[in-house]
């Protein structure tokens, strides 16, 4: 391990597989310390993705990508393949960009003719998803600030980041794109319990970024809304139904009934990568459940009763109809329904 | 300072009056430390209400009418008298509880004909506040158990037990009455950040009460609303204004959001101390902003970077329409008007 983080230019870069291994930020220790994470096996890498030392849907589908590269080099038979493929899949169950890049890697490596082929196919394909991604990123950042280019303050969600996705992430690499135009004021970011993704890693980037932000707890976005705290929210998802809906972050979906009753734009930012076509509607998606000492614990304090029940969804569903745009690098679903999410396709 | 507790049968006692002083149990400790403050002046019970040691709409207001009996018994003197009214209305802006509550204790002072009857008369008045709230929390559990008879699971936020008004407190008084029926199936508990009131202190209270119940983070609620988790929420009140719109802890406004999105009653329950009749409307209550370090600190550690820039407001507006019921000690409101709110004024 060492204790400097990788940028590339002024971006700050949360992953990147050098010599045989994935280097990441461990996300979990930002921002009081930037310590860097050398994986070097499937588990590792499916590991760093449950404790959420690599965070965000499309960010998880890049390193799952590369674990199954990684393991191929060491092993490539077809045993080894499985392997990696299963235990990296089932890292978490709610954004499918994990299962969907897995899946990717897993049919390249299918297609090689032999061992040594095999390893490399991995490889590529890892490479050309987080290309991808980083591509759709820009585009995503485009699209939406021309969306939202008359908004001067904009209230964000957990983080969204160049932390949770290659290149500038996806809702923050919006906000940084209005910043870079001169058109945004500030952004309001929520904290984002239990794990204060938001708190953490968005201050952290709002920070690097020079961009003007001010922090509140999950509970007062409502209120400050309702008095015009804000011209529009945006936020990220980690899995779109094809009806629209959305499952993201614990707490969207509470932003979203809030922008609506404010009579803001409540916008939501993803790649395709993050649209389950096989999924007909939010209900269907496997919400994922966390152990209930994120709840019992913030600011590595205990914040209850040691031995309290608690309860600790990860994620929420907004349903399409509260959302305003889903803005893609393929362009911009408004209203959003499984007509216009249809048409966002790719092939 | 003590250490221990003081009870009242099985209730717990937040505060009392005893041997010339107010002892109260220090709140901000709680629930890891059952610490007793002892205030023996004005200005100490003013501080305790401004740190939160003593905290809850009701609690306040009695707390305060205390306070300026302990002055006069120090200095019966008018100047005295002002001088302490003056300190604890100041306290805390929110809670019209406060300033009426040292208002009868003025208004009781002045009316005694000499300085030795003037410490006297204030005492009475604060006993009678006290006496009134304790019945109030009562009735009010009473009352709220007859309307939410039907729901085995509850949704509470922030605390509002014996811990935030004399008696049994107010909405958690209706939890703890619906558990006594023997209807009740859980509560659950939203933590209340930033100072945590829900996982702190209305978990300590449904643990004594021995009351299954299930902790969350606010931003929790909205989605598990969503999902059928309670079937009513109800929470307490900081002030009421004529036309019933509800400030209180911030995120009320937002589980009212959900549980109107949800079809489930959102039920406010408080004494008619705590509406305020001069107050036409949500739109002019005075909503308090708290110290930025609030935000930045959880469960004892930092949750960001040291000099984020943070808004704290301790409050939020819920419009009268998304308020299924106002329970009072006089009866209940439903809808929740300047109709049904002028028929609750006593006199």
């Amino acid at each position: 391990m060492s204790t400097t983080t990788s940028r590339r230019g002024d971006s700050l870069l949360a992953l990147r597989f050098e010599a045989g291994a994935l280097r990441a930020i461990d996300q979990t220790a930002l921002p009081w310390e930037e310590r860097e994470l050398i994986l070097a096996s499937a588990e590792d890498v499916a590991e760093a993705i449950r404790r959420l030392s690599i965070r965000g849907a499309p960010l998880i589908g890049v390193a799952a990508g590369y674990g199954v590269a990684i393991a191929l080099a060491r092993d490539p038979s077809l045993k080894s393949l499985e392997l990696a493929c299963e235990v990296l899949a089932s890292a978490r169950p709610t954004a499918v960009n994990l299962s969907r890049s897995v899946q990717r890697v897993h049919t390249a490596s299918l297609r090689a003719h032999s061992d040594a082929d095999r390893a490399a196919a991995a490889l590529t394909e890892a490479r050309l998803i987080e290309t991808e991604e980083e591509a759709a990123s820009d585009a995503i950042a485009r699209h939406g600030a021309r969306l939202l280019g008359g908004a001067r303050r904009i209230l964000t969600h957990c983080n969204t980041g160049a932390l949770a996705a290659p290149g500038r992430g996806t809702a923050l690499a919006v906000v940084a794109e209005l910043a870079d135009r001169g058109t945004l004021e500030r952004a309001l970011a929520t904290e984002s319990r239990p794990l204060l993704q938001g708190a953490r890693l968005t201050v952290y980037e709002l920070s690097k970024l020079d961009i003007e932000h001010e922090l509140i707890v999950d509970s007062a976005a409502a209120g400050l809304l309702a008095k015009g705290a804000a011209d529009a929210v945006i936020v990220g998802c980690d899995r779109v139904a094809a009806n629209g809906d959305v499952a993201n972050k614990v707490g969207t979906y509470g932003l979203a009934l809030a922008a609506s009753a404010a009579d803001i734009p409540f916008v939501v930012a993803g790649p395709t990568s993050t649209i389950d076509y096989d999924c007909p509607a939010g209900a269907e998606i496997a919400i994922e459940e966390r152990d209930p000492d994120e709840v019992r614990f913030a600011g590595g304090g205990i914040v209850t009763l040691p031995h309290t029940s608690c309860r600790n969804p990860a994620f929420d569903v907004t349903p399409a109809k509260l959302v305003t745009a889903l803005v893609t690098e393929r362009g911009v679903a408004s209203p959003v329904d499984a007509c216009t999410v249809a048409a966002l396709r790719p092939g």
